[in-house]
């Protein structure tokens, strides 16, 4: 059995690891806001990743796929927020690879054993002196406690209002087994995976494709299926490192422990995703926008997100206003070939539309539905078998005010 | 040379057609606003129309598709504003059927004549009684006059500030040839074609298919280069009709009057295209994206409409901050296969980024021009020789206050 805590204190869950918060002042406020973490594994782990799928991706992102590639034992994960080094050409290359090469140094690593996330503005060089400070500091902060696990999950925000954190345990053979992971958001979130960073650590010993294989299904289930404003970011990174630490190694050939072990891990970075979408730029609502009975999966995502990402449907949502005409809209130029006199419309249990005919008479019920902060809508195709369901939000005059400079 | 006349009368400007604007209360709000429009060839019309892709297409546009497929000779079209005539099942294709009827009898024009269009909000029946007031009063105004001609552009109209009407003439062989067109745009604006109706009159004679391949290049890059919230409709509609009553026939053979009549129409479905994104909800900026030296026009105009449609592009224009790390972002999440080190952008002729080198130093400078209402971002890819421009708006508070509910 998988035991899930939410909000927990993050990676100093799990057995192994060291962590830290810092604050450099990357942003130039003069605040002492925290915005520079480290993750280290006390002994090498082996690591898996996701990033994301933009072709402009920022020099980080590149530095962790050749690493990646490279499929080298792991230690660690320097991280900022306040700047993404995106766009920022050679100068954002050569400062990627010294933020790995000083952490690395500072925490006693082999070269080449640390990955590096930044998530902030895009097209500035980093401030390397401060950056630099800020690595140093957080080096000599590594610690197993809650409070520099907190620190860290806080200084990978940026436009977020909270921390993300997440841990899922269970017990095999009298050994526990965490997996922790901590994650910001907020906006530029479209999957492919949604504009954001992601850590997990796990204690649990797993080959490298066998982690990589764990971390694509839970990034399918997670990351990938969350919008706040189709806005896919230069950044998106999903790292995992496990340590084996405590003592028990996942293979393929033990189903069950595989089975625990992956369901943990969906467990963490789905809520991970959850946290990220719930604390989207300004929203107010969550929808759950299910589309059932499409010809393929990928129909219905091409119709969930398609609904999830139209300003006229974010807008009524927004407005407590339960337009299903907007969906059906939004659904239609998706242009997968549905047919309205086959589409049902529910909010939560209500339905709307049965077979293209309006039930007018349920509208003061549904639009009861739409108050609440989170609501699901169910769209049925009738055309086939598959399903999709995305984690989207509404969109606020305040997201645009918030966004309309930066 | 063809002569264009900017916020012309209109349909009347043309010979051989009547013209009308009626008010029936549609939209059930006790108030004279016009909302029923006839427009009326005087002896039978060669037709054209361009439709939208949305897989959920309205009654109107079904019984248009139809009617043109037939391909019989047509006398006129019953429009009306604030019914969308969209997800209405069989009682809504029936609605549509005894809108053209009826037009047709009180016009004295033969069954199957007629085409027509409807604007509004999705999923309410029409008001038939009403709309049936409405066709007879239309038909009992018929005129060539301005008056009505300026009437009918306005009954089309539904959030829309303004009417939009374009005339451009041309003399062949003494003998004058007018094209003349209305629209209403505001909402729901994306190609493929954006949401709106147009009606574009002309008293040249062609051949159907002639006429129709002349409208589909006209329409590729009048109505299908624009966007204001990335909603297509379901009920766009783009119809001309050419009656001859100017004594000239454009022929494939006479390839300097087709070139004239080409230009006229052009000429008429740009100026209209631009009307509607000038008007459309709630903007504050008309931004050009050029997208140049793409691989293909595809690509081109992939990444155009990612920019064009990116809510932290448009929330950036509307504050005013030229961030061109978000046009890189949306440019990548295009996934056309760009190559970071070979862009350059420019706001208006003033570089920011040169082979994907920023240039800071001319930033008080571009911040300069992104101040205008109108201002054009241009993006070279260096990949290959391929164009697309597309005409956007920014994004507003007020759009999304606009929206909330309807």
């Amino acid at each position: 059995m998988v035991t899930f805590i939410d909000n927990s204190p993050g990676i100093a869950d799990v057995q192994g690891f060291l962590v830290a918060g810092a604050g450099c002042d990357i942003r130039n406020k003069n605040t002492d806001r925290l915005d520079t973490a480290i993750i280290l594994s006390t002994t090498p782990a082996v690591a898996a990743g996701v990033f994301t799928t933009n072709d402009i991706k920022a020099a980080p992102v590149r530095l962790c796929q050749a690493r990646l590639a490279a499929g080298l034992p792991m230690r660690g994960i320097i991280a900022n927020s306040g700047n993404a080094n995106a766009c920022t050409g050679e100068q954002g290359r050569l400062d990627a690879d010294r933020m790995v090469a000083l952490a690395e140094q500072l925490c006693g690593a082999p070269a080449g054993s640390f990955f590096v996330g930044s998530t902030g503005r895009i097209g500035d060089l980093l401030p390397m002196a401060k950056v630099e400070k800020g690595v140093a500091e957080a080096a000599a902060r590594l610690a197993a406690t809650e409070a520099e696990s907190r620190r860290a999950a806080e200084a990978i925000l940026t436009s977020d209002t909270r921390p993300k954190t997440a841990t899922a345990r269970f017990t095999w053979q009298g050994k526990t087994v965490s997996v922790s992971g901590i994650a910001k958001g907020a906006g530029m979130i479209e999957p492919g995976m949604a504009t954001m960073l992601a850590f997990v650590a796990t204690d649990a010993g797993l080959g490298r494709e066998l982690l990589q294989s764990c971390l694509r299904k839970a990034n399918g289930a997670s990351f990938n299926t969350i919008t706040v404003d189709g806005d896919m970011s230069t950044n998106d990174t999903v790292i995992v490192l496990a340590n084996g630490a405590s003592g028990v190694t996942v293979t393929e050939a033990d189903a069950p422990l595989l089975a625990l072990f992956q369901e943990a891990l969906d467990k963490v970075t789905f809520a991970l995703a959850d946290k990220i979408v719930g604390d989207g730029e300004k929203i107010t609502k969550v929808v759950t926008v299910k589309i059932q009975g499409a010809r393929t999966v990928a129909d219905a995502e091409t119709i969930a997100r398609a609904i999830g990402n139209s300003l006229l449907v974010k807008s009524s949502w927004y407005g407590e206003d339960p337009n299903w005409g907007r969906l059906m809209d939004a659904a239609g130029y998706a242009r997968v070939g549905i047919i309205e006199d086959r589409i049902s419309i529910r909010y939560n249990d209500i339905p709307a539309l049965v077979d293209g005919r309006p039930i007018p008479e349920n509208k003061p019920a549904w639009k009861q539905e739409v108050k609440a902060r989170r609501f699901t809508i169910t769209m049925t195709l009738g055309l086939g078998a598959a399903d999709y369901t995305l984690l989207a939000t509404d969109l606020s005059e305040a997201y645009v005010n918030f966004n309309k400079s930066e």
